[in-house]
């Protein structure tokens, strides 16, 4: 970092937008944009986009020959390759070797990971993780990602892929079929997706009265649960007590295994605060193994949803270095 | 390691025996020896045998002043703190300031761990798990204990107590009840002990005729099943079998937190080799998140039983610092 190029660009490619923004050293966004993800069938299309869009940015904040590097945040994006290896959600056949096409086009270092993790960092580096060197950041939007934090460095694993706790298994047998083609996953249950999932289940096999039923049942979404909730529905509280209770359960045994300080909730499931908040606290401490009851904080998220993603995939800017050969 | 002492002392101190011995910086177990743990109503006296008897041995070994630091293996042993927090199968009080107290009395430095982290130690630094830099190795005894290793790194955790994979909850309702106070741990089904329950159970809820049911149900210990499925026992195959699959379905869920190269087996249970390790590979690949498939391997540790905890134990006394004012 004694280039003296002062900032870094941030890349956080969603299933739907991709954000971009200007960082600089402290965490400042000194400028940001976004185009839709979807709508350039061929990658090199999308990247030509991007990097017209994003050098308007820099030029119009002055910041031309002043980047250091640029971070991106995507889906099952390698942190030691480089690719995105599988992507569900997105458009373009995969694997796309995307952190060499990207420096090839911008002639900068890029440093690539998957949103959670991305995430993970903006927290630790800008948000309510800062000091904290053992975290676990759990990821409540579509699905449940999470981006494990151990004495300040993000777990990766042997093949980069590590830190996919959505898919632990939560319900070994009858559990709801997941995305991934297995049955059982925490995030078919724990999810945006998993809370409406629920909402149907309950409306269907109980006759409890509920402000849901005047909402077609195939449109019901986590968003309309809340609302609910929040207006004293019944039924769209136990939606929510059961949810907490399935992820706080999930986290007492994921305390076993790194022994986190604390566990930062972030998406857009986090936003329903308390009505989450309690019952995973509940379950948590409830099954937690008796070394850690009373020891592991729930957090929620200080970043905005879209900043924290910016800014952590901009954190990971400052890392990135020219790919070798044997990357590439 | 530039002091000139060649040595290192292993203690491995076990709820029944407590083995030490001198190694030398290439991983030979020189010397070694071992007393009864449960002796001594004190601990002071316990520390005072422990000292003569190890000083005998580094006498008869001319290792007199060539001994760089102690490293100590131990039941639910703090790494940060020096301290066993609670040893639930121990004959003293706990807290127990042990590698302040063994540190006093031998006037070198002392570095503590749990038993598990102890044998990742010595299986990285002299077995199978030489050259892994992420693997997890599961001790498959009375319980079943873990040391998770990350990037070459053992995990400690916020406190120092991160890697109670057996206490993962794999039962959520009706599991049988651990020696924790929970139910449902993976140790009470996947440790020696575990077995045993699973064959009395089998025994009890069917007739299936067993070479088991010339043992008083009571006294059936896993080596009894181990023996019973060798010759050929259905009832005692399929006690192996159950623990596998349930093995197999936990390192599947292990297996998304880091992404580990291998799992090494350790203990007692895993001298069952092909009878165990046949039902764990076969639900783990059943069970494993796509990406993962085919890729993670199950090993069997290279380390004679005893010798792995005390060169883990050594191993970690070349890290040994005099303990600060703070932790002591």
């Amino acid at each position: 970092m004694t280039t003296g190029k002062p900032y870094v660009i941030g890349i956080d490619m969603g299933g739907t937008n991709t954000v971009f923004g200007i960082v600089d050293a402290r965490g400042v966004v000194i400028a940001s944009n976004s185009i839709k993800t979807r709508k350039h069938n061929k990658i090199e299309d999308y990247i030509d986009e991007l990097y017209n869009e994003t050098m308007r940015l820099v030029e119009s904040a002055d910041a031309k020959d002043k980047i250091y590097g640029i971070g991106v945040g995507a889906p099952n994006a390698n942190y030691f390759t480089g690719v995105i290896e599988d992507g569900v959600n997105l458009p373009w056949p995969t694997p796309i070797p995307f952190a060499q096409m990207l420096s090839d086009k911008f002639g900068i270092p890029v440093a690539i990971t998957n949103d959670a993790n991305a995430a993970a960092i903006g927290e630790m580096t800008y948000g309510v993780a800062r000091g904290l060197k053992d975290f676990i950041m759990i990821t409540l939007g579509t699905g449940v990602g999470s981006g494990i934090v151990i004495n300040g460095q993000v777990v990766y694993g042997h093949d980069g892929f590590a830190g996919e706790l959505g898919h632990v298994i939560v319900k070994r047998n009858n559990g709801r079929l997941c995305g991934c083609g297995r049955t059982g996953c925490l995030e078919t249950y724990c999810s945006a997706t998993g809370v409406a999932r629920t909402a149907r289940e309950y409306l269907e096999i109980t006759d409890t009265p509920s402000l849901l039923r005047e909402i077609p049942i195939s449109e019901i979404t986590s968003k309309d649960v809340y609302d609910a909730a929040m207006k004293g529905d019944k039924l769209a509280k136990e939606v929510f007590n059961y949810t907490g209770t399935i992820l706080g359960e999930a986290l007492a045994d994921f305390t076993v295994f790194s022994a986190p300080e604390a566990f930062v909730l972030f998406g857009g499931l986090a936003k329903a605060g308390d009505l989450l908040l309690k019952p995973i606290k509940e379950a948590l401490e409830k099954n937690m193994l008796s070394i850690w009851k009373g020891k592991v904080k729930v957090l929620l998220s200080e970043l905005k949803e879209a900043d924290a993603a910016v800014l952590g995939a901009s954190a990971l800017g400052w890392e990135a270095k020219p790919l070798t050969e044997a990357q590439a």
